[in-house]
């Protein structure tokens, strides 16, 4: 359900609703039932059935015992004390530590076998912080509760692919943080991923880190000949179908994407500024390396719109959709 | 004519022969008129009348006697030894001494007044190495021959324009060299361009340096705080309409390019690789701060499909357009 006061609660009803949805998977929203009963009454009468609210509540031991006479979207209740009276698009610790908690319980649900994917919905930073959870985000906390090492962010959309070999962390750490070895690790979990999602060899495109890749030690510290390099040689050893370095300025153009299933980024910024300049709407994001599956929204808690029911579902649906396809997919075989 | 051996005599060829150019001004060809027949000599039977060559042909002294009866496209001819032989597609020293000699002499009639405005075609810096001139391109030639400084490289299409405060140094270097001085000469030299371009206010966007701009210090070492803020609160004093600086991924999505005529880009991939990956055939690139208007394809010379009549005359058209209008244009009034 993400934070309580975001558009979190919203988007899950809209989910609820969803016919065709329901049709594909069985979605199990784990969070606050009250807050989604207000934030459901406060937005039917106006915007219409696809805020309404039937769902079956059930709880963990429901969940453990496998109780439900038909699989059909439900509500797992994670109600914590006064959640459900948080207003819409404010910070709190109240809303941040129920966040908390649905993820927490969620992680748990998919690493017991009690569901088969993990979807998240959009957290709130401060929230969390003021919850006393000193996260940078989704990503890390997964991390931590699954102790998954190494894991990769991987943003996808219709449109385009992008694996990160670095985060969050400063422009001036990259270059310092940039291993073969990571890069060695960033390539097979998207390979692994890709080759899932297509049912297929993926063509991977691995960018530089200079301008024009360096253009034949031209530019950098030679990068792209002492780090990448080594790791596309690995990759193909392996018998992946791979291509690069590739000047980063050229290697989005709409010819090359064609040609390419994911793409290898060095930096956050250089996947990502494709990513939304192509895909705002649409992308999932997506944690390489977990043992359980995790997609997530693309999108924040957006608390200036939160509860008024005009927040897209798209990207929600989308991640479920990936989900979905994950779980269901054969491993590489490669 | 850029490199003899390259696409830019085939694309001449196809400028000269386009009449809805021709009524807007006046294109006159630096180059060599033996090759320029030769050329056409074996793409008109099969490729047809758009390679057609009867424009005449000036010499230096027609240039600057204004001797032509009537302003006509025509052909100034800077014939060098041996070039009317030069092969296709071949790195050689005569073809990059040629290539230079055309930009040379078409800088020099634009600093005499002789022309206003200077649009080149595409060189190759290995057959410029070969005939001893060692430039990283074309913007380093024109600003030591017109003495400019400071200049900014420009790339602008119909969809995106981005300025770029640092362009051809190694990932590592850029943070090194960034200032709020030259930020501010970027932003000055962009506004000033873009109120050409635009006849009105133009609404600048400035990228931050780190993921999310830094998120308030959490990554990078605040260079949005130290560095980019100082030069934007300079530019609100003169009055710019101008925003920033923003995280970097988001600053592209198309929400955010509708509200912006120019992007300010701390190194060269942050505005080219979504200028690419969003306008690949009709970008334009602009040299800003020379005292003479110049502007450029976006593409190299193609060296594998040159002289073969396949190759888009698309970018050279829009390149001549904006020339026509940055020369046309009255200055900024602010």
């Amino acid at each position: 359900m993400g934070d309580p006061a975001g558009i979190g609660p919203e988007l899950c009803l809209r989910l609820l609703n969803r016919a065709d949805v329901a049709e594909r998977c069985q979605p199990l929203i784990f969070g606050d039932p009250a807050l989604l009963r207000r934030v459901s009454d406060r937005l039917t009468p106006t915007r219409g059935s696809q805020f309404q609210l039937d769902a079956p509540i059930l709880t963990w031991a429901d969940l453990e015992s496998n109780q439900q006479s038909e699989p059909r979207p439900a509500i797992v209740d994670l109600t914590l004390p006064d959640t459900a009276d948080v207003p819409p698009g404010k910070v709190s610790a109240v809303a941040g530590r129920a966040a908390f908690h649905y993820l927490d319980r969620a992680i748990e649900a998919s690493l017991q076998g009690l569901t088969t994917a993990v979807v998240t919905g959009p957290l709130h930073k401060e929230a969390l912080h003021a919850a006393g959870y000193h996260y940078p985000g989704h990503t890390e906390i997964l991390a931590e509760k699954t102790q998954a090492d190494p894991i990769v962010m991987m943003l996808t959309s219709p449109e385009i692919t992008c694996s990160l070999v670095t985060t969050h962390i400063g422009y001036c750490e990259v270059a310092d943080q940039l291993t073969t070895e990571r890069i060695c690790e960033t390539i097979q979990l998207t390979h692994d991923a890709m080759h899932r999602m297509r049912r297929r060899k993926p063509r991977l495109t691995v960018c530089g880190l200079n301008p024009h890749a360096g253009e034949h030690g031209l530019f950098g510290r030679q990068e792209e000949e002492r780090i990448i390099e080594p790791a596309i040689a690995w990759a193909r050893e392996r018998g992946f179908e791979i291509t690069g370095p590739l000047p980063p300025d050229t290697a989005f153009v709409p010819r090359k994407r064609e040609q390419t299933d994911a793409y290898i980024c060095m930096y956050h910024d250089q996947g990502l500024i494709p990513l939304k300049a192509l895909s705002f709407d649409d992308a999932v994001n997506v944690t390489l390396g977990l043992p359980i599956v995790r997609t997530s929204v693309d999108h924040g808690t957006a608390f200036d719109i939160a509860w008024q029911g005009i927040a897209e579902v798209n990207s929600l649906v989308q991640a479920v959709d990936l989900a979905i396809l994950l779980q269901n997919a054969p491993a590489s075989t490669l």
